[in-house]
């Protein structure tokens, strides 16, 4: 498994913490939002004297109410088409599994979260991309575009909505496209929707799970990591309505016993939350989300489009290099004795040329940070490129 | 992945629960156990207000609180030779992912714990099985019998100590024949030390750590299910010296981005619960492992030898076929209302015919449950070996 460009930073952010530096970490998908209360007491009050296994499929009655809430939100989902996993990662996991032999082949619009490679050569399956831009704002590419590299390998297209990096959103019209795209080609669709409750400016979320005619075709993958700000349970869930998948995942399933017991208490009494958590939240991540995009647009030569969902942005920087840049703003520049760690964008494209100007920025901190963090970022730029020319003139 | 014979067997005891059968699982190692007092009192304290993602390696403070204990168990391990795993099926799996590449194969002692054959499957890697056979008590084979096997794909052997499904615990003379034969083939030695706590008889368990020499091969997976009966936690650990190994292993653990907080918390205070939580565990499971063994080798034409370590034993029945048996006793059979499930080894051989005769029992029920489902057993094959004659004489 190749490093990824972001884990090669991490050393540099620890030696500039080492020498007394303030790192803003603009790079994590780890959200500050609190956890919520309903979840915490669960685990506090917890009532259990042997910490068992639980079914392999995760139990029964957070099954149910995870059913519930996914009718609640208009998806005809019953605890049948569920299974819980440890985290989303597992999920993705063993959809591939399921559904793919080595060797097959998945469509994939790229930018993409990075781990997505993991699990592809975890279940030695071939990652195919099609490229969105930034300049369309990372709207669905046209699907006919990769027409030609359709193959009998080719078993499935993944989608993440809203978009890990791109905050982008996709509308009905493209989740329709993509849903004819598979019907016509008998692909699976692996929906990775973890971010759908963060949707910005009224729009809503279109599930690939909303889809009618696409049953036997649609695998959505699910978290609590997001939506409840609790990424460290690892609870997922994987949610199909082909019964020869739920099947083939059960034995993957199995294999590893059960999802974690604590994590799935915390899971279970979070679905109580109500709607005035998400509200608060989506206010908030919809404030900051302003903030850093309007923020970034404003320094010269940046360009980023406004995401629509999730809690990321891809900006392209006026600059070559955003790798060699990320790892100088931690090595070599501080501002009142801060710096900005970011994501290289590279570490999402299949190829390390494609994005190799941009970088994604996960709007996760509270707002005084985030106004500090730009501030930092703005004048690492102009420090960055100065001491460029610099060199260039010394050479 | 095929379906395990224990897993064919459930619908069944599902089926007879439903008729009001009650069911004696002695199938399966879900201790009945009470979890550490301070492992649930620290989640109930638990002090968190966001559930954040932990280090994909582990919790730095449980990783070296972990260290520890195994240092007080004559292990020099420090911090950095522990990685926390989401169980130990998944400290199993990296290390597979990390030391073997698709094609590569491992010598595996059989009869051998089923889910070793998944996870063999999820790394591309093949089994190579050497038997250890019931009328020497499952000791280790000769291993000089497989040397004619070994090839240039040979790149590990696999020993589960105590064993499971065996409960066979390996002798310090057998740990260094291991240790041997991994040096002179240059193998990786990965040993299944789960069930360490479990020795019986004085006898003291001997670790794959602490062979001096072995430091660059020997892979170690632990795990707090069994020690602390806290299987729902998923929480494991990798431990080894070979730096390469835990490099790359770190790489898979990144992949999956962290190992569930929860359980992690839980796992570091259950390292509080003093030696007397052990002195009570061991003393009940020699109680519960003597009645047993006793009782089945009291039955006629049914002999099991005496387990040294776990909570398992494997008995041979004086019958053909165990899967066969083990059906029948939740579909056919009850005595005062109850029956009995248990294991057939089968599942626990590479091939078929090889344990056809034999069944594995854990003793993890209380002894009076233990005591009444021995006299159903009893019955049960009586009964079962009666109806075999009728149906032969009615054929």
């Amino acid at each position: 498994m190749p490093e990824s460009p972001i884990r090669k930073l991490v050393p540099y952010a620890e030696a500039a913490k080492k020498r007394g530096v303030n790192v803003f970490h603009l790079n994590i998908g780890q959200p500050d939002i609190k956890s919520p209360q309903k979840a915490l007491d669960a685990i506090r009050n917890i009532d259990l004297e042997v910490v068992e296994y639980s079914l392999s499929g995760g139990v029964t009655s957070y099954r149910e109410k995870l059913a519930k809430y996914y009718q609640n939100i208009g998806l005809e989902i019953s605890a049948d088409n569920v299974m819980i996993t440890t985290g989303g990662s597992e999920a993705l996991l063993f959809g591939f599994m399921s559904c793919l032999d080595p060797g097959d082949e998945v469509i994939v619009t790229e930018p993409f979260y990075a781990n997505y490679n993991g699990f592809a050569t975890a279940a030695g399956v071939k990652v195919v991309p099609i490229v969105s831009r930034i300049d369309s704002g990372f709207a669905l590419p046209d699907l006919s575009k990769i027409e030609d590299q359709i193959n009998d390998r080719t078993k499935a297209i993944l989608v993440c909505n809203p978009g890990n990096p791109t905050g982008y959103l996709y509308t009905d019209q493209e989740i329709q496209k993509i849903a004819e795209f598979a019907i016509n080609y008998d692909l699976f669709v692996f929906a990775d929707e973890v971010y759908r409750e963060f949707c910005y400016d009224g729009r809503e979320h279109k599930s690939i799970m909303s889809v009618k005619g696409l049953e036997e075709h649609a695998i959505m993958i699910d978290s609590v990591s997001k939506r409840y700000s609790m990424c460290g349970a690892r609870i997922g869930s994987v949610v199909t309505k082909n019964q020869t998948v739920m099947d083939t995942m059960m034995k993957f399933a199995q294999a590893r016993l059960s999802p974690p017991t604590f994590g799935q208490i915390a899971g279970e009494a979070a679905l109580d939350t109500g709607q005035e958590y998400f509200d608060e939240v989506t206010e908030e991540y919809t404030h900051r989300r302003n903030l850093m995009v309007n923020a970034l647009n404003e320094i010269p030569g940046v360009m980023c489009p406004m995401p629509m969902g999730a809690f990321y942005c891809v900006a392209a920087l006026p600059i070559e290099d955003a790798e060699d840049f990320c790892r100088w703003m931690l090595e070599s520049f501080e501002h009142e004795g801060s710096t900005v760690m970011l994501a290289p964008a590279n570490g999402f494209y299949s190829k390390p040329d494609l994005g190799k100007n941009q970088v994604r920025l996960a709007y996760v901190l509270n707002v005084e940070d985030l106004k500090k963090s730009l501030i930092c970022l703005s004048l690492g730029l102009e420090a960055y490129k100065e001491q460029l020319t610099l060199k260039a003139e010394t050479v």
